[in-house]
């Protein structure tokens, strides 16, 4: 899973934003916001995206279920404050989507993600291809910009 | 970040384990376990890889700090019941260390996971060689075995 | 509310217990094991007495919800290790349950919790009776021993 | 321990507010914001009380342990959305101070909360009095209305 030629630490990459308020239990023992918080942020980032796209409103039985994540941890994140989180579509597959995702505290990039979310149906349990309204909004919020 | 040959799935590869007892706020409104938990026991596994090396012997100091970590989710997890977290070295580097691990319910490879964690002085804030002993301490007991 | 003549820093009050393996995260930036988790494993006691009564033998839209919650915190609890729950039934109101709770490390107590617990109707959101079988399963394994 | 004559369901009550974004995270399976997120809601009032007053000015080595809690859950709370946390101080002891919070999605009260929170030296581990610049600091901010 590569991500070509785009650099998720330039905030100009992204279109989509989720904000996040840090908060005292996202630090660690080590003073800084641990990792498991950013993966939750991550997590944030991806909701985000399913929202855009209104992932539900032709069949309310969809969700996403993360296939793959990686997390490149870039500087340390501080409590207080605010992350803001930049999510954008590398592509759709059949049932999969690549998202790639940049983290920033005060202009700072903290973290860097990939991803592959896979629609799923939460009544059958299983991954179902991603419906071609959502694909198209999804797209119109999240994909390049054109 | 390859595995090469190794395959995370196959419990028999980890010397190395940690086991969590599994919480009802784990689960999300999917009702299955959620991303973010099984990256907090693979954090789990991970301090259980610096403990085995007692890396604060030598220097009081020191501790892990993630630069990267991959996961892979393979099966759904359900409370109630337990998560085991096998965790076996690929590789030190200076002041890394390539990590890989695997997660099992029941007997079931549930996610894999690799992982790059850095030697941190929290003095110093900054990434620095892990001791010698340390190394030798921890290949002993989460090492390829010989 | 009362705890009328009960001491749950007694471990010999309780009959129904839970474990919880204490995790990285459980810790703040003090050191300790945090308010927060403690309160998530009052939770996963009370969870605990959902399912010694299988609340949802008749009925599988039942569930509990907490309606109020006081805990007080006596001392340090240090990760790692484990902390066992002690959950005691009260007593049954119409649609409430009191109960109390110890919570203990290598047998120190270091909190205790009062809840009141209602029996709440998933699908139609509001609280209900808990069912008399419910209350006579829970009660014989979480009562007052008799 | 009593709230006396104040409302907290009234946010008229309370001066210093904290901020807090939901995440997909703070709901459980039933579909709303777990009791254990509104638990670290109330935590982040307390931090939100720790700063108005500026406890470390005068003594890095002093934060807040929380010696009691109780919550009362007044109303489902619900993802995506914000809670804003009123927090007002009820009075000082000589090492506690005992604080009584609204929390709100919406102008709507979910929960009030009534805590008594414990001046911790962090270095010798053992309660100590407020500093009297700190709790003039506070009140100023968070005290009742004068």
């Amino acid at each position: 899973m590569g991500v070509g030629s785009v650099d998720p630490t330039d905030p100009g990459l992204f279109r989509l934003w989720r904000e996040e308020i840090l908060r005292y239990g996202d630090m660690d023992t080590n003073g800084h916001v641990n990792n498991v918080a950013i993966a939750q942020f991550c997590e944030g980032g991806r909701v985000a995206f399913e929202r855009c796209g209104d992932l539900q409103r032709e069949n309310a039985d969809l969700g996403l279920s993360l296939a793959k994540v990686t997390i490149e941890f870039r500087a340390e994140a501080h409590f207080p404050g605010m992350v803001r989180i930049g999510t954008r579509i590398l592509g759709f597959g059949r049932s999969s989507c690549r998202l790639v995702q940049g983290l920033f505290q005060d202009g700072r990039c903290i973290a860097t993600s990939e991803a592959v979310s896979v629609c799923f149906d939460t009544r059958a349990r299983r991954a179902v291809p991603y419906p071609e309204a959502f694909k198209a909004r999804a797209l119109a919020l999240a994909g390049p910009a054109t």
